[in-house]
Formats: structure tokens, sequence, C-alpha cells
């Protein structure tokens, strides 16, 4: 088995425009597709050519025969279908955040350990091409000892808290995890302006390095930062696109600028290939590509429901603190200190 | 009828990657595809949803009913399928450029005047975000009257001096007359390195404007940057995502760097919609938009095959010029001068 | 009277670079220098016009009539010649930081107090151009109350922890204090590596902002970045010279990216003038005009030995925390808690 | 002999603002000054140490002894002033332009010719440091044959079109003869709006290389750009201060973004020292100090009054265009063809 065959349960905007066009990337075979709302449903179905169409999970399980199941939704629809997917021995890969509670999340993980089969969660900015990079460049031998992580994450007004903290703040607590590795304490500030929240979280990882988030709903647009220092040499993602790595220098070079101190990345986006193509760019594609390797490997995929319930646990911290407070691990809880 | 049927003619990396794509977001339903090769036209037609797939643009007109046909391969496919396609009534959108040569882009226009349908030439520059924003800029009343147009696109080596100008000038060469409007002299300077060629081209439009294109192929990656000046104002487009407008300021602030002088507009590529979408920013789901529409309206797009012939005319003096040389309009033909 | 004659404590590079070189640009007379090394203060004396050279303070408040003095040199003199300034009841203006302790400092405070006349610290930064820009920004009416401010200031490595925070962290905690206000809370996670620290400090300002300051020295080059947020609006000054403004937007238009979002203030470094000039894109002409200014009116400066004081109280709380500590205002002092 | 003892002829804003403060970096005593308005005369005695203060030439030459030389004002004082001084046998360093038409040039080439002493004109843009920077680049082994220099110079109205070549134009002319080395052919357009001047001209150098200046008066703000290609490689400066490295890469590698693709050399402008200096950034520090070594060395500059000659000689063929004309070398002149 080369490929997977796989049915998709969500047919939205997000799905169409992102997850859907990506397949192509991966060895996977787009089989049935599932949705409520018959026009998207079909839709889908035509443009990106599924076998079938239906209007719930559990017909779709039943149709033709797949090997996997996407699901890319409202967060409850991740867990719902997500479970029964894993509980029809069906290896899932759900869009962030895995449901729309740390129980949501629980539930989900519970099933995947019962069923034995792969649940991956979609945290693709860990499949963005720069981040990657600049993971790559952290862990070379020039870099030294990871130090200080910083990410931006700021956006626009939400609904609610704690729609903020589901759609927008799951990416960043699951970035930061990715470059600081396990977390031992985190301390967080909020502020509450005009019924919006901002946060500025610090953590301190297993191997000392400090990480911070600053993140967000009271700016204009949507702005990301991600640097990383080591022992004299930096790396920064600004923007998503854009990566520069400041190289460690001698001392006695501090106080010039000189060529080979600065590399920048860049895309030329001219050329419309994979490399400047937003799908690339922004991870959908290699995410994908992760999944139908570890179904085809029968091996866990890089990030699964396990780091879904981490981000969970520390957003479910985030909304129960009013203005400062400090929590430190204690066994899978956190607790205050 | 308010969507239209298409049988597309040529499944390689480009089309699937750029232009099929695109077609979800026109009122397109994808019916046929066709390419020699086995494998591409089967992917195509599976990862896209069409109907039928074909070996020849012959098998496919003959196949399921539809109003128009793409066609995006090498250029002398755009003009073989092109002119099957309008012979046989049906309106074309076709890559550029859109012949191997000056004289089979003239034979596609013969076949366009004589079917009377649409031949559009996808000329996606046109239609990216920036470059639209831009000619909108400059169409402005506080931008005064057009003075300068600078356009930059470099790239690395091609195989042949022709090779080039086919498939990277070609894209210039329209964007320059999309900004300039009809082009009364032009001269060319011309300088070989390394068997690859570097050109300046000063051209002199019907209004007056000058414009200015300097382009090669001794430059590593691809590099593109647009410039227009009105009396005073100015908007740049550097790589194609970022604007600059600066605007227009009174003789006493020409010191100051204030607020207000310069805007800028650049995409948050942390958000996967379509503002922030290489499919929008490059132009690709405009310009299938258009052609959508121009066929579903009974009009000329506004970028059709006598463009496509005008590019390639310029071409043509570039290739015959050895070091320097200026050429004024004469009816239809440059003559030297 | 209309300008001062000043008597200048200090020939070093630095003074001689940027401090002497600012003096034209302030209604002030260069009378009297003074350095320990006979060669740099005949240069001074020499390149800036001065009547006088000495070897010591004493000489040069005994020498030609002075208005004031400016000390710049290491710390402790700034503590010595300005204290002996001071009780000879000279304005006196020094560099930061202003002693080479809180006790220095201190006595400082008790010699300005004594004589009652003015101590000004020279923190540049609140008069470099882009930052006393981005200060009204964040005061309009469109900005919204403030929410969050962001300072990255990152550098090399330094001989010792106590010069790290003596000649680098001064400058942004002085910054911090100039964005957010008074300051109640402050949180501080500190990391070592190789024998240098890299801090991240999160504070709390009296009007419920919340402050965030990343400095470490473990980063090649010296970086500098601020951002200021308000309800919905933004402002952003990267590497001192160039600011964003991100103008609050309706909602509906989120998602696009408009033009008169983002302001861009930026220097044009071809032009040779006081805008693009590093002296007062860094501050320095604009604190000298300040002093005079401040001498001129028998008035206190906008920035005075007590913000020396309490960014000297901030340097200290970082030297005493090795890990992680949250502490609290109690009169002059902070607590932990 | 070790030290150069000057006069300097001019006091207005651009030389106490850019060229008396460079005088301390530069092996140079400053003895005299010279302006006919008493109190600028006065002001840069004071500020910049001389010991004597002139209101003529005459006056100046007959005071204390001097070894050289400054000019700084308006063209016809660089003219007058400069034959003075040459006349009068003393090395003369001039601001540019070298007099207000060619006619004063050759005047003063030919008292520089007859006097036997040195006569440099004051193209700093040559002493920048990023432009120095890529000039090296561009001469490595690496870079491959010089074939394309791109050069934009463009900024606000200026009162006429000959104030436009003379106060403006007159540097991006030596900038091009500077990258581009002997010129054989230039050809010129040119467009009139609103009484203000835009042009584009194209150089054939004598080594086959080809330049593109684009200048003009209807632009906001003062634009410079850079842009130097070689057989594969590239190097750039934008806004004078920051520069990028394209280097070579192999064929395979060109649809990637690979680290160490693009070197960038950018100021740190929180560090006041001179690599952030606008002193030296825009190349005033280093021309004095080529000044007083030519001097010291007896030996010509690096860049003299036959530059500012053939500046003039350019300057004079775009003045005489009225749309489009192209001029080739004849001997000493430049003549149509």
């Amino acid at each position: 088995m080369k490929r997977i065959r796989v049915g998709f349960v969500g047919c939205g905007i997000h799905s169409t425009m992102n997850l859907y066009p990506s397949i192509p990337y991966a060895p996977i075979d787009l089989v049935s597709v599932c949705d409520l709302d018959t026009e998207r449903r079909e839709n889908a179905r035509k443009w990106f050519g599924a076998e079938a169409a239906y209007a719930s999970i559990e017909e779709l399980l039943a149709g033709p025969p797949i090997d996997a199941v996407l699901v890319c939704g409202p967060p409850d629809l991740h867990r719902s279908a997500g479970v029964a997917a894993l509980r029809a021995g069906k290896p899932v890969f759900m869009e962030k955040p895995p449901a729309e509670n740390l129980a949501g999340a629980l539930e989900v993980r519970e099933a995947a350990r019962a069923s034995g089969v792969i649940c991956m969660v979609g945290f693709m900015k860990r499949f963005a091409l720069r981040y990657r990079e600049a993971k790559e460049i952290a862990a070379g031998p020039d870099f030294g000892a990871l130090t200080h992580v910083f990410f931006k994450y700021s956006h626009w007004d939400m609904p609610t808290p704690h729609d903020m903290l589901m759609y927008m703040t799951v990416h960043p607590l699951d970035l930061m995890r990715f470059f600081l590795g396990e977390i031992e304490r985190v301390t967080i500030d909020r502020v509450e302006r005009g019924g919006q929240s901002a946060y500025t979280l610090v953590f301190r990882a297993r191997g000392g390095a400090i990480g911070n988030l600053l993140t967000g709903a009271h700016q204009p647009r949507l702005k990301e930062r991600l640097e990383v220092v080591g022992e004299g040499a930096f790396v920064a993602v600004n923007n998503l696109v854009e990566l520069e790595y400041h190289r460690r220098v001698e001392a006695r070079r501090h106080f010039t600028n000189d060529l080979g101190d600065i590399d920048l990345v860049r895309p030329d986006f001219a050329i419309p290939n994979p490399n400047q193509n937003t799908l690339f760019l922004q991870g959908y594609a290699d995410e994908l590509k992760e999944f139908a390797s570890a179904v085809l490997e029968k091996r866990a995929p890089s990030v699964t429901i396990e780091d879904g319930v981490e981000a969970m646990r520390l957003m479910e911290l985030m909304e129960r603190t009013a203005l400062h407070a400090s929590y430190v691990r204690s066994g899978e809880e956190w607790v205050e200190g």
C-alpha cells in the first residue's frame, strides 16, 4: 500500500481553500466527503473529485472503503466525528483545536488510546517552511543551547474570550511547545480592554530555556513573529514567510556590519512553485504528507492528540487567570505556585 | 446560464498547481481534461473532479458538451489546441505565450477573428492583487498624469535566449503595456554574458509617459518590482505582494517623514484566506473569473490575443537587437528609427 | 539669557561622537572640557571650540563661568562629577546610568534635592524621533486605552552580568516606564547560558496595562524593537528608525489589506538633513535641547535623576533574581510578592 | 607631516551639519573658516574650534598658514573659491557640483592642471559604506563580469530643470561612472510634467556592461536604490544603508529558498558608533579621510575634478535632450549618434 484512501468530514471555506487543495501533494486519494450542507458537500465532491458525498460521518464510514478520516469544521465536530472515526478503527487527522474544551480533548484522547490508531492534530504551523527551517537552525551545532523563544501572535477582536483561545491562541501555544520542549512553569499576565483580552505568558522549559508568548485581541490585522535565541546566535521568522539567521560572530566583529552575519530567506513571489505557494508556506501540504506517511508506516505522527490536550490545558490556565498567576506542573495537571 | 462548462487541455505541474486549483473561485465547472501523458491526465481528472480525460483536443471537443476550452502547456500547444478550439467555435483561455513565435500568435489571432469567439491570453500579472491596486491608485485624481513606469523582472539563466523571451520576458512586456498604454517608441539595449542576455528597454507611450524595463537572465532567484510615478505621487509593488503608496506632499513637508506620507499594503501570511493566498496574489484566480465572466456576458475579456500578439512583437524586436536599437511604430509593425 | 554656557566632563569616544556634535543644535555654548587624558581633552577642546580644558571637575568649576555641567564617562564619574557640580549649585546633565549602583544613584538624587538644581539623566531614547512619534500616536484619541507595551533589546555578550544591566539594560528599563507610566508589579524570569543572562520581564502598570521586556546578552548584534498596543490600534518602531502605525479598522475589513491600514514612517537616508541624521534619530540632539531649555526656564526637565533611580531599582531586582520572582511596589521599595 | 591644516570656505547648514562634524575623523586640523555671513562664520568657528573666521577667500589664504582648502557652498562658490585656492597652490576639496555649468568646471580643471595640485570633488556617495561594500563584492571572483548597473535616484520638484541637474542628478551620474567605468554611449529619454523633468538614461560602458539610471523630480521623498548584476550574482543597496548580496547558486537550487543565498547587511541603529552614524553611512567622513590622505601622500585622490567635468558633460547632454537622443563619445566630447 503506497497511498491512502480517505473520507473528509467538513466542506467549509477553510477546508476547501486550504486542506482539500493540499491533498494532491500527499499520497492521499479522496474517496468521500461529508457535510450537513448539501451545496457545500456537492461542491467539495465535484471540485476535488470525490466518489461520494454524505450528510453524516456514519454514512461516510459505511460508504466506499477508506483507510483514514480527515475532519475540519467547528471544534465540536472535530471531537464528535473524530471519536466516531477512531471508534471505527480509522486513523484520524483533525484540525485544531481537537474539541471545544479540555474535557472534549480528553475524550478524543481516550478514544484514540482505546482504538490504538493514529490521531493527528493539524497544528500546521509546525510544518510551515520557515518554522521548520528555524527549528533546524536552532538544532544545529553553531547555535548553542536553546536560551530564549519569543512568539508574537496578535489579532483582531473576537466574539468571546473563549473564542479567542479556541480559534487563535491554540496555535501559538502549540508552537511554543514545539520550540521549547516540555514546560515546567508558566506565568500568565492578562489585561482586559473593551471586552477583549491581551496576554503575556512566560514559560520555563525543562531544559532551562525561557519562552515568551505575547498574544492579544486588540490589534488590527493578524501578526506573527517568532524569535529563537541560542548562545550568541539568533533566528527569527517574520510574517511566517521571511527568515533571518543572525550567525554567531566573534567578539571583535560586534560593532561591524559584515557580510555573512545575516542570512535572509525570503520567497520570490513571482514564481508560482511550491516554495512560494501558501499551502506550503503555511504548512497545510506538509501536514497532510506527514499524516499519510504515518498511516502508511503505522507509526505515530509528529504531532498527536497528546499535543492537542497539552495546548488545551494551557488554554484552560489562561481562561482561569484573571490578572496574574504562576503555575507549575504536577503530574498531568498544572497547579498554582 | 450562470456558469460555464470547460475542457482543460494540459495537465502538467504548472496547470495542476495554479490553474486547476483556481477553478473553484470562478463560475466554472470542469468537465474534461486532456494530456498526452496518461498518469497526468488521470491525476488531473481525479484531483479536480472532471468527468472525462482524453489524450487529444479532438477527443475532448467530441466529448461531453463544453462552453469553453482552457489551454496550458508548451507554447506550441497553446497555438495548436487554441486554434482547434477556436475553429470549433469554443471561447479559449490560453496561458501565455500564445504561441512559439510571432507567426504562431498571428495564426491564433486569425483563428479568433475568423471564429468571432473570445480568445483570452493568461497574463495573470494583470490580475495580481497588488498590481490591480497600483493601477487603481495611478488612475486616481491625486496621482496626476502618468509620468514614469519602471519594471524589473530578473531571473536565472535559461537554456536559450529565445526561451528567456518566451517563458519569462513575455510577462513584463505585457505588464508594461498594461500600465503605460499604447507604445510609440522602444529603445533596446542588450548585453550578452556567458550565453545569457540582459536588457534595458525604454518605452515612450502615446500619452507621453516613459517606461523602463530591466530584465535579464544573470541574476539568482526571480525578482520583480514595479514602480509607477505620477505628478508628485508614487506607487511601488515589491516582490509582487507588498505595495507602498507615497502620497503627494506639500513642498514644506519634503524634508520631514510624516505619518500618512507612505501607505503600506502587505499580506499577513498567518491568515489562510484569499487575500493571502498565492492563487489570488499571483492573479490566477481572478484571470479565470474574468474569462468565465466574459464568456457568460459574451464580451471581450480585458486581455486578449491582440495583447498576446503585441507582446510577441516586442519579443521579436528584442531578439533581433544585437546591442542597441530604437524602433518606432508604423501601422502594425515596428521599424528601426 | 537665551543660551547656556556649559562645562563638559568626559572626552571619550562616545561623548565626542554623539554628545559634543549635538551641542550646535541646542542653545548651548561649550566653554570648558575636562578629562584625565590630555590628548582626549585637547582634541575635544579643539574639535568643538572650547575655551579651556582641564584634568578635574574642580578646575573646571573654578574656570571660566558656566551655567551648567554635562557629564559623560564611566558610571562612577557620572556620580562623582555630578555630585560635585550639584553641590556647586550647577544644573547637571549626566549620561545614564547615574551611578555604578543604586546607592550611588541615591547619593546623586540626594545632592540634587539638597541643591535644588536640575539633574537630568540622559535617557536619549525618550528623545529618539520615532519613539516620540510612537508616544504621540499612543496618546491620540484613535488609539484607545493603553493595553500592552513590548520592548525588545538584545545584544552581544558582556564582561559581567552587572555590566549588562548597567550599560545596556538601563535603556529599556527607562523606556518601559516612559511608555507604561508607573509600575506596580514586575515579574522577572532569567536564564543563564555561558555566563551571560537573558531575561523576560512582565510589568503591570498602575493604569492596568501590561508591559513585556525581552532582553539578553546571547544575541549577535544589537536589536531593538518597540510595540505599543491600544484598543484595536497598534504602533511599532523597528530598528529605532522605522515606524509602522496600524490603524484601527472596522471589523468587516479585518480580512482585507486596505490602503490606509498601515502608515509607514521611514527615513530616506540619501538626504543629509536632521530627520535622517543619527544624532536626531537616536535622540542625542533633542535631549540636549531639553536640558538647555529646562535650565533656561528654570523647570524640571522631562527626565530626571528620579527616573534614573527608578531604573536602578529595577536593575537591582534583576540582579537579585536567580530564576523567577515577582515583585510589588511598597512605598519606594520593591518587595517580593 | 601627519596631519593637514585647512581653511574651510562656506559655513552654511549643509557644511556645518555634515562636513565640519566629519573633520575629527580625518587627520585634519581646522584652522580658519570663511563665510559672507557673520553669524554663520562665527558659529562655525566656535562650534568646530577654528582659530580665525573671515569674510573672503583672499583673507583666509592670507591668514594663518594652511595646507589645503575645503569649499562647500553654492556651485559658483565652488568654482571661484576653488580656482583662487588652486592658483594659490593649495590642494582643494570642493563639494559637487564643481561649478554652475560645464564651462565653470573646465575652468576649475584648468586651474588644477596649471597649479599641479590636488582638486578633489566631494562625490561622497563613492565613500558611503554600503556602496563601497557593493563595489568590493562586484569586483570579487564569485561575481563574474559586470553585466548591468541600475541606479534609481528620484526626488521632489525643483525650482528649475537646471537646479535638478546641478543639485541632484550630479550624484547619480558620478555614481554610474564609479560602478560602470568609462562610458561609450548614452541614450536619454525625458518626459516633462508640470514643469518638472523625469529621465531614463541607458549607458553602454567600454567593458560592454549596460547601465540604467532612472531619475526624476516627480516623486515625493528622496529615494535611492543601487543594483549591480554580474554573471549569476547580484548585489543591491536600498535606501543607502541596507545591502543584499544574492550569491550565485547552482541551477538546481533556483527554485528553492536556501540559507546562504542572500546575505543581508543592515545597521543596528540602536548602537551609536561609526557603522551606524550617518556621517559614515553617507560617506562624508571617509571622503575627508581620502582627501587628507591624498594631500599627505602627494597623490591624486580617488575622485577628482576630471570626474566632476565628466558628470557636468552628462548633465549638459540631459539638458539639451528634449525627448529622446543617443550620444556617443568622440574624444572629450559627446556627439549625437
